[in-house]
């Protein structure tokens, strides 16, 4: 962001609101160690472009409910994500921040400031990356100059557009869609059809009631020398709804995926054709093109190679993944933090304690902040990385595209599944309340969970960034560079390190988790190379082994070396040390969590000293936590009842609950409970 | 039970429906190597009384939705949970299966087999044990023949109930709760008051919307000498509606907690009273009461002990959800199982792999499979447990009353934390349709969270086990008699055990998991005695470490020693041979995810092979699973739109969605797609 951090900080604190200084907020503030502006001022550098924008306009919307007061049904929330995104564009539009042919320009910094709408409204932030990442985004990256209207249209919401390449059957494997796109020369038309059961589409988002158009993604099929050729998996932009009436044209039926886990405020769709002919013209021929006539015409030979990058510019959905997990993550942790600061149960009768000061409570809950806050560094940088390399995404040689690639795949995937047990465990760290509605636990869990399974399934995901590092090690063992993330292979680490080094210095720690992320991975590739069913087969058999501790050790040192590059960007002698404090907690818990790998590298004795390391870092955070959640750029309202800066809890939580509809009215099924007895009257 | 299997059987199967053998299917049973009737008799003998009958008088109901099929709002879902219990109660009467006097007799034999609704319909159970299981239990625990009528108008439904012991406030730490009943001789009543916000009873379930009465828990106030002198936690029955109007009575304020992340089918409430008058015949007076002048009378001279006496009967809850839990966990396992029978993704274009054949999606599944029918035996047997000693819990001196409240505090604590990531997992493992309501993750989850809250917060449980078995430690080294569990306490390791052993025999594995739990044991028990900030501060800091590990070694050789038990009971050759590798594996994964302390117990080599230990079982059970899901006594109606057992998935799961109300429609809101492009018409 150009916005000098000044006004930053000034708009976010309007966000903010003011606490007012309670009891609590004082006495939690009264014993930190570090100066908070400084500590907002390193941190907030690494958000991504567009981030307080998008905030300054939100605010200037009326009507925006708090996410936790707000709970209705599938109908309405669909309604109203779609009314909320088109009202905050226009109010982009309006206040000049940005226009639909800068947008199209350069879709993702307008989305990477979006997806801060995740902490305010799940289905909203759903909405947009399905208009703009997915929708608008393959139409500039596979379209041409033909397509450039739709695409500003889609840009300026005259269009609003679904994106359709997952089918009943084919999610992961997607290059097995079953939909077909035959062309017929004498009408210069493309006609769709839906063979099986499984070649619906399916849980196409906005498809079931909002969308005009689709990008639906199918096998295309040509005519050469009398018979029918497949060509591969190719992408298409057609209208679906008649803009006279908005239901489906004939030969399209259009279907609600209906009641889901959350985000019950996306119209998740299924898409059936039935020889549903669209124009020549349809075909995003950036890549691979039909003549009039139906020749096939493409620059690129391997249809592997087209289908690789036709999919690539969807990366970018797991780089916003990877932050939005660990932000959502950070939040929850916020919440739970903030509510234990309040709270207090069993102890001293005249005031019973406080379940931040009880270390079982530190260590489920400050173990994980400093899990999330390492995440959280890596995927900022994660973002910035795509960003710089977005202009160059498809160009030929472009090595950065693929680790962007790999690293994005092991990010979303390890991120979003740790984030998953963080956010449970927030939920359970605020007992009864915590399964209230109201306190937003509910809703970020459903909302993270899905991070597992969309934008490619994390298993499989992680399966690629194997293959990256395998491959990696393959150049390595030849002498030639390693890519980006891969440096520590250079290590070539054969046999188990041993630590005798401190426990208090970070870069022997660092030094050591890239040993084993060495060790691991030639580990692994041993391990494969001397299976004896063969490679493929050990592929599979090693996968919840070898193969995972790899991907995860190349990741905990990818998150390790950003996080230690970020430190030397912090100035301020407080916040540094703070920060390292973090670091090292979390050096700390992974050791302690993995026996497996370090009882053998630290050695029995010094293995069991961790947990009082793990204590002795608990209780210097103590001192600061609260002061930490206050570095975050969260605004209150994504904070739910339990968990505003202020700290009333007890007084918000009650006003939510008597907000809500019909608190204290009698049901209308009240007859219901005088069956086995007569009324009185 | 008292039911012959053969009935039992037979009333299950028509409940299951005919599997039409699917070529899936039959692909399938054909590699099974065991009789699964053998298999069903040896299962279902441990089941709870009633678990049958109940299913039986559910199948006679008409008009009870599929679970899976059922999504409605908040209001709707109260009224059907308040409609089902009457109706299917007044099905067991008309049939004679009991009678309220009968259930009044022992109202956790009905309660034990109405549990098993969990699996229709999670709401309409939980409104089965906040009736039976807390309101009138509660009144017949306490109360004295005084309270009989009310009892019996309790379990004739004639009087709705609920429980009210949590407050705003007051969750884990309920001797600490705030409202106060104080009596009044000149009127020979109490006066009920809420003096503070956090002293608002709250979560309370059936409170809302459906109950006449309450069982309130408060602070006794009796005046003593002109001074108010406090008496302790004390439980009262109380109307507060009024039954001519179902409104709250003067002085009584009642309202809904609203919306919750699951189980919205229950109308939880609060209620605030102010100098609100019952009479002196309120109080349940079985363990102390109060003269009509005001004299308080108890034969139970601490006050300590009273409280611990009301409390008492609660340890049926964490029974209950022990079982609860494990049950939904092998019936999400079951979903997802069968679901990969089917589902086919990558691998060779003309058929692609099944999810089942690919080793991670097995080592996924199935080692949770085994882990959780380990634990299921478990709880079953702690069901047998409690029914047992229910006559005698109150006994002087009974000290199986202390064995069944620590060990379902262990159980319920991490059968239901297990269960939760088990869950998740499943939802996981079938991809995008697992994230679908039809597939019933999202119901099975939310409800399945609250077990980690509810009945006891699991942490604060965890540390009630851990007293137990600190104190098992001080009688066995003063050579008396240990508890029944803590019998390995009697091999006094405390140095670690080393394995030499053989990894296909149980008897061997089983002793060393013994071992384990009784050097952990020592282990805690020394760290504490040593602890540098004394043994109150040791109590507190060792909790996330030495404590959790010995009450985790203390349930997990529960399982085993019972699973072994339980094999003892199995005759048929081919059946034992199947449980025993699910045990085996369940000793594999164990290890391998406990290298903390089984590096060293197995030496780096031999855990090294345990990954080969794993993936040999998990090829075996590939050829059963199957037919393993089918051993479980689930109704085939709570199985989702996924995982019937005739593994007819998309076809049902078509029908599911669309079934679903306004699944084609146009919405009421469509014209604002067209806020920013005119409408063409
Ligand atoms: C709410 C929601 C919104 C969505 N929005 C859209 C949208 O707008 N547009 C769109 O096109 N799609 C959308 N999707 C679809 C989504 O992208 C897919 O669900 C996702 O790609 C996963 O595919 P799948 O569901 O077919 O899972 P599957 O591929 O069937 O995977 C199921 C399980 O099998 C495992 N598995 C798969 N392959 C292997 C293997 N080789 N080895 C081992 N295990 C394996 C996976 O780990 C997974 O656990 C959406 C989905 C949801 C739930
Ligand atoms: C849906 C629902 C239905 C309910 N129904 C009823 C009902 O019908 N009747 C009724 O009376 N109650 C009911 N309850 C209340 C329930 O029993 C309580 O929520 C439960 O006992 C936990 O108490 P709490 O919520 O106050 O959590 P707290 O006690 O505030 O616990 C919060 C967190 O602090 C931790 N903690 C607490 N003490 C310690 C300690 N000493 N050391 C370390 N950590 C600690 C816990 O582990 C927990 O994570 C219901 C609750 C829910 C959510």
């Amino acid at each position: 962001s150009n916005m000098s951090h000044e006004i930053a900080l000034k708009r976010l604190n309007m966000l903010k609101g003011h606490f007012r200084p309670s009891k609590d907020l004082k006495r939690e503030l009264s014993t930190s160690t570090f100066n908070l502006s400084k500590a907002q001022e390193s941190l907030w550098n690494t958000l991504p472009a567009n981030y307080f924008e998008t905030f300054e306009c939100i605010s200037e919307l009326h009507g925006i409910p708090d996410p936790s007061l707000y709970n209705a049904e599938k109908d309405e929330l669909r309604k109203d994500s779609n009314e909320f995104i088109i009202r905050l564009t226009n109010k982009m539009f309006e206040k000049g921040f940005t226009t639909p042919e800068k947008i199209a320009e350069n879709i993702d910094a307008f989305n990477s400031g979006m997806i801060s709408l995740g902490s305010f409204n799940f289905a909203t932030c759903t909405r947009y990356l399905v208009q703009y990442g997915l929708y608008c985004k393959t139409i500039k990256n596979l379209g041409t100059e033909r397509h450039h209207q739709e695409l500003i249209d889609g840009c300026s919401l005259k269009t609003l557009g679904c994106f359709g390449l997952t089918e009943m059957g084919h999610g992961s494997n997607v290059r097995g869609i079953e939909i077909t796109a035959t062309y017929d020369k004498t009408t210069k038309e493309f006609i769709l059809n839906s063979p099986t059961k499984t070649a619906i589409k399916f849980w196409i988002g906005a498809l079931a009631k909002s969308a005009h158009n689709a990008v639906i993604f199918a096998q295309l099929y040509i005519n050469e020398n009398g018979q029918k050729v497949r060509k591969g998996v190719h992408a298409f932009v057609l209208p679906i709804r008649d803009r006279m009436t908005h239901t489906s044209f004939p030969g399209v039926e259009i279907g609600d995926c209906g009641y889901k886990k959350g985000l019950n405020g996306i119209d998740n769709g299924w898409i059936k054709f039935e020889d549903y002919r669209i124009p020549r013209e349809s075909l995003l021929n950036r890549f691979a093109d039909v003549t009039e006539d139906g020749v096939y015409q493409t620059a690129i030979e391997s249809e592997g190679k087209r289908f690789g990058n036709s999919m690539s510019s969807l990366s970018g959905g797991r780089v916003f993944i990877s932050r939005m997990s660990s932000e959502i993550s950070l939040q929850s942790l916020s919440i739970a933090i903030r509510y234990a600061a309040v709270r207090r149960q069993f102890g001293p009768s005249d005031e019973e304690t406080l379940l931040l000061d009880y270390p079982l409570h530190q260590y489920r809950l400050f173990t994980r902040f400093a899990e999330h806050f390492v995440h959280y560094l890596g995927a900022n940088r994660l973002v910035k990385m795509w960003d710089k390399n977005l202009p160059k995404l498809l160009d030929e040689g472009n090595e950065q595209t693929e680790v962007i690639h790999a690293l994005s795949s092991s990010m979303k995937a390890f991120v979003s599944w740790s984030s998953q047990s963080t956010i449970d465990e927030c939920r359970k760290a605020c007992g009864g309340h915590g399964y209230s509605f109201y306190s937003l636990f509910a809703n970020i869990l459903n909302f993270n969970d899905l991070h597992a399974t969309w934008e490619g399934d994390s298993h499989v995901l992680t399966m690629q960034n194997q293959k990256f590092i395998l491959n990696g090690i393959r150049k390595a063992l030849k002498g030639k560079k390693v890519p980006e993330t891969l440096e520590y292979l250079s290590l070539a680490q054969t046999t188990p390190p041993a630590f005798k080094g401190d426990f208090e210095n970070i870069d022997e720690l660092a030094k050591l988790f890239a040993q084993r992320a060495s060790f691991l991975a030639n580990k692994a590739a041993k391990a494969l190379n001397e299976y004896e069913g063969g490679f493929e087969q050990g592929f599979l058999d090693l996968q919840s082994f070898e193969l995972k501790d790899m991907s995860s050790a190349y990741h905990d040192n990818y998150c390790i070396e950003t996080f230690r590059a970020f430190l030397t960007t912090v100035d301020d002698e407080s916040v540094r040390s703070i920060f390292e404090k973090l670091l090292l907690l979390n050096f700390y818990t992974k050791m302690h969590n993995d026996g497996n790998f370090f009882v053998a590298a630290l050695g029995l004795s010094q293995f069991e000293k961790l947990k009082k390391h793990i204590n002795k870092s608990l209780k210097h955070l103590r001192k600061n936590i609260i002061l930490l959640t206050q570095v975050l750029p969260f605004p209150e309202r994504s904070m739910g009842a339990l968990g505003h800066g202020d700290l009333q809890v007890y007084d918000r939580y009650l006003q939510h609950i008597k907000a809500c509809k019909g608190v204290t009215e009698r049901a209308s099924w009240w007859k219901l409970a005088y069956t086995n007895s007569e009324q009185k009257n």
